[in-house]
């Protein structure tokens, strides 16, 4: 039997979301809940993962179960081991063709820029003491959208082979003293809503002109982007299926 | 000479902030920077003293110190030893007659209760799932405004002789899943702030009337008002001068 499990994650003290011999991480955290709570050892899997520092505001995972389980019962369960960074949500029961990567169709993330520096959001966001043209960055933010190849936008030592994403919104906002990045897409690459954001900044301060994305798209090559912004400030906000 | 110091603290990590044998608090870190830097002990008082997990957005504090100071460059020699929850925001020079806590005219605090349950607010809010009457509150809160005895709203240990305190703003907002009581008053009784939090969520619960607040006030015992709430939704917000 599959289920679909809902986690909310502070990544601050973890290395990211996936599992590394060492290292203390979201994936590794909930299945050592998953196999208190089972007594054997129950491998998840995520629609996607973040990287070290990187948070979650809705991660979904999935993960298979010889017998029926009590949803609620065994949120609470898990709750009582893992730390306070770590929250698990909802757990529900899905169709065995789920899968949390695979039928995932849309994913956004969120990154947060600051122009006060306060300690509240010093693990939450990117700190910046200069002034940014948003208007711009909106102009370039607007070239991304479509089916574009992103070659340019990810970490080289990457491995897949298609670097195509189609971006169904990207878009700048303002909250206050914050700065928001939105943006949806039906795929990311290793670090590229970091890269595309230190882009985005570095033609909001006018370093860049704004038909800097339509270069860095062409060029297909990692140094011509800016650099990435830091991995605190981003987000998973939300997998739709 | 007398130096002000303006600081943000994430109060989490600390028992609060007056120093107390074998306790980590702010003012033993500012104190401990201070004297690395200067290489002798210097003495800090604040506008007002913080409970154990309570924050700051923008405490006070002065100091008196032999030779003029470069504020500047102090502020980021301290932010340079300091932890990253606290920050030392501004340093400049007053006059000698300048005295964090007795030139304080206004203090603002403000409380936060969310109504959602999130890891980022862990230490930042308190969750309540029941839903409040933010009107009912509003009406108690009214009840509080002006010079009244706040005895039943101390902290049975405190040793003031004076209860009397002026309120001057005392307000339930709505912000999002959060709703913020915003509280400014000439001086705050010890623990007042959370019993007075306590009292209006029993009443926005309905579990009492909204007379309840003069029954506290009349009776000046504090074993009449409500639980005091939780210390990690309450912030300074300012101090006036």
């Amino acid at each position: 039997m599959r289920f679909r499990l809902l986690t909310e994650y502070d990544g601050t003290a973890y290395s990211g979301w996936q599992i590394q011999n060492g290292q203390i991480t979201i994936q590794g955290e909930i299945e050592k809940a998953l196999a208190r709570v089972y007594g054997t050892p129950v491998r998840i899997i995520a629609a996607g993962r973040t990287d070290t520092g990187v948070h979650a505001r809705a991660q979904v995972a999935h993960f298979d179960y010889a017998s029926p389980i009590d949803g609620h019962k065994l949120m609470v369960a898990l709750n009582g081991i893992l730390n306070r960074d770590i929250r698990v949500s909802a757990i529900e029961s899905v169709s065995a063709d789920f899968h949390a990567r695979y039928s995932a169709k849309l994913r956004e993330y969120r990154y947060y820029i600051s122009r006060v520096q306060t300690v509240f959001l010093r693990d939450y966001a990117w700190y910046l003491s200069y002034p940014l043209d948003l208007k711009r960055m909106n102009k370039a933010a607007n070239k991304i959208i479509g089916h574009h190849d992103f070659k340019g936008f990810c970490r080289s030592q990457s491995e897949v082979e298609n670097h195509f994403c189609t971006i169904r919104k990207a878009r700048w906002l303002i909250d206050d003293n914050l700065s928001v990045f939105v943006i949806q897409a039906d795929r990311f690459l290793h670090g590229m809503v970091r890269a595309l954001v230190g882009t985005f900044v570095d033609i909001g301060r006018s370093k860049w002109d704004i038909d800097k994305i339509n270069e860095i798209i062409t060029s297909r090559d990692r140094s011509v982007a800016g650099r990435a912004a830091p991995a605190k400030g981003l987000i998973l906000e939300k997998v739709y299926y």
